[in-house]
């Protein structure tokens, strides 16, 4: 066991991390089971929009030509040969002369060059017909919508990579995709690890807490878009503990283990890496809480290391296994966002190491505001529970004040970033 | 059929519908499927966290009484009694002149007052025995996490109505709720309106277009937390439909149409809720798009008359449907959040009434600046695939320019906000 690992900066081990691409793969879901999945192909307009001329207002389908000399004076009369509705045609033509009534989003006839709204028609019932006059001269396109006038057809609307919501929903509707192809989820397992730790629902004992780290992390699988998988507790013994590991990898595209990373004597995870023969990318980050997070790749896969601190937990799943499930996923923007921010509260805390602090966000009167949750009380569990970032707070610094400039990772911001820029510059 | 329909203003009509509160269900879930549900319970502290004084080091659990005397010239020496690593506890209590070696986050013996960090320990192997010195003096407390520092039992430390998220896992876990209460999802129909609409499977035809509110509608439901349920589209009988409408209605909480709400000739909602005896909240706002959104309660139930243009249709939704759900869902925050923000980009369109524009928000600097989504082409469903907010541009205006302090709601903020302002004053 090496007690001396050497720390490396954050932005190097996500590097670390990133240097692996994982293998996607897509299925096709049906159209009404794709909300919140990752498009596998690019989303194209299946015909131009709108698809045909159509009418933007309810009024009369005429020809501009007849009304060149229609005036206040002296109206322009048309015969009203039929009414075309939303989702119908005319029956025929339109010819000098004539008028056909259309409704809001109907087809223009053929014939007709432009759209008198309702409003500037006058119209008679007179022997069984219908007759509109109209007291001013029109243009020819007035009114209409002209066919693909929106969207072309075979123009790219959404790229692979973007996550299907409402507003995509309603795209891939629009243009026919009933089935569409979407990056599969990796599926990622987790292990705790820990003789101090209870099931759920066993009663507390002396000395022993309940396993909270391991229903802390499905859930960060599940935000992540991942499907979780819960593998239990691993043993004390070795042997026990490297079988469950190794069979576990056969079943999952990545693992979790939350504990054991330490360089206490009874820390098993190094010895497990080494045992399957997995490269270990880095066991120690110039970070406070996670220094301790490992991780290691076999071949495709990546097994992560958490700490067994639950704030540690949560920021190292968040800063190196968040992205690589984004990978796994087809996201292309496969980094949570980090924004500059105002900080709200003081942190008096010095920072020999780059820390990064839970915490949650407020919009003030434009300005984007980060508070450490929790702070004045120390139930890491229960701050966790009211955070939306992590405030990040650089090293080497003697602490921070309210109204600093800091950033903040925005945990729940669906949107993403292409690349990790822990600081400005 | 009331072709002059009266506009009220956006918070009144919002007013309107969140006077109905719905009747709320709570069900119990597992913790594992609990992630994004919304909690029915306040969760309490089962027990003092931690709820043993434990150790926040490895090191030695020692009576600081015993070190009083002890410096660099004259250490103090203690007898090594045991190892307690953390999940297990001391066999005996702790003596005077004896030392327990102590791993982090493990139970203080009883007996012991203090902790010495390794560090500043000299240890010695001495006839099967192993000794401990140390050459300064220790206080009562030193090193000592006490028992319910974090935390007291009874505490409560989330409130009924929040959001689960990772950090709420781990509190319920900590606590061992195995399972928990969580509100019930309404369950939302919806119907679309058009004979016009095609099947999002069938081909394109002269005059008709594919149905993608529903669709959009559906993903919206999605992301509000309840579960949607897809009745199809409405025929063009209004026999058929009223019976269609009334079936529904047995079927789910709430119900809401697309299209047919206008006062076109073939829009034939008006007539349903009055065959009904649906009391119509309104059916006219005034704002852009989405004025003629209509909302009418029969008992319990209320009924989304959504318009049938794409981006009123989806404006409607989140002013409207979405802050209802979440009063369905127990949610504590019902309402988008509305933010101040900087306009991104100049939107020169007068607005007469109260104007919602689809828009994306990026966080530049500390600030919050929103920008139209697709301001240059007209696509709507396009536009609003690219949108996480709707910019609200204030009605009797002459346009915006980039620059401008502006409002904006947040869509996919999942925090939420108690009271509704669309205005900051």
């Amino acid at each position: 066991m090496n007690l001396h690992r050497k720390p490396i900066p954050v932005e190097e081990a996500v590097q670390r991390v990133m240097e692996h691409k994982p293998q996607q793969k897509s299925e096709e879901v049906r159209l009404e089971d794709s909300y919140g999945r990752i498009l596998a192909e690019d989303i194209k307009a299946t015909h131009a929009v709108p698809p045909f001329n159509k009418s933007p207002y309810d009024g009369f389908a005429i020809r501009a030509a007849d009304t060149a000399k229609a005036s206040k004076e002296s109206p322009v009369g048309f015969v009203v040969t039929e009414t075309v509705a939303a989702g119908h045609r005319a029956s025929r033509a339109l010819e000098s002369g004539e008028a056909v009534r259309i409704m809001t989003g109907a087809e223009i006839p053929e014939g007709a060059t432009c759209v008198a709204m309702f409003e500037i028609c006058q119209t008679e019932e007179k022997a069984n017909a219908t007759y509109m006059s109209i007291k001013r001269s029109m243009e020819d396109g007035q009114n209409i919508i002209e066919r693909g006038s929106e969207t072309e057809e075979g123009e790219v609307l959404v790229c692979k990579g973007e996550i299907i919501n409402p507003g995509i929903q309603a795209v891939l509707a629009t243009f026919g995709y009933a089935k569409v192809q979407v990056y599969q989820q990796p599926r990622v397992g987790v292990f705790a690890t820990g003789t101090e730790l209870l099931d759920i629902d066993q009663p507390l004992e002396p000395g022993k807490i309940r396993n909270s780290n391991a229903y802390m992390v499905l859930a960060q699988i599940e935000r992540s878009g991942a499907e979780p998988v819960y593998f239990g507790k691993l043993a004390d013994d070795f042997d026990t503990c490297y079988e469950a590991v190794r069979q576990a990898l056969s079943e999952v595209d990545i693992l979790i283990t939350t504990g054991g990373v330490s360089v206490g004597d009874y820390d098993l995870m190094p010895d497990i890496y080494e045992k399957l023969g997995a490269d270990v990318l880095f066991n120690k980050i110039a970070m406070r809480p996670g220094s301790v997070t490992t991780v290691a790749a076999l071949g495709q896969q990546l097994l992560f290391g958490l700490s067994g601190n639950p704030s540690a937990c949560y920021v190292g799943y968040e800063l190196y296994t968040h992205p690589f499930i984004q990978a796994y996923l087809g996201n292309q923007r496969v980094y949570h966002n980090v924004i500059d921010a105002e900080l709200g509260a003081d942190f008096p805390k010095p920072n020999p190491f780059t820390r990064f602090v839970r915490g949650f966000v407020r919009y003030e009167e434009g300005k984007v505001c980060v508070y450490p949750a929790g702070i004045d009380k120390s139930a890491v569990v229960t701050s966790l529970a009211h955070s939306n970032v992590l405030i990040v707070l650089r090293g080497g610094t003697r602490g921070y004040q309210q109204g600093d400039a800091v950033r903040a990772i925005l945990l729940e911001d669906t949107k993403g970033t292409e690349s990790f820029q822990l600081y400005s510059s």
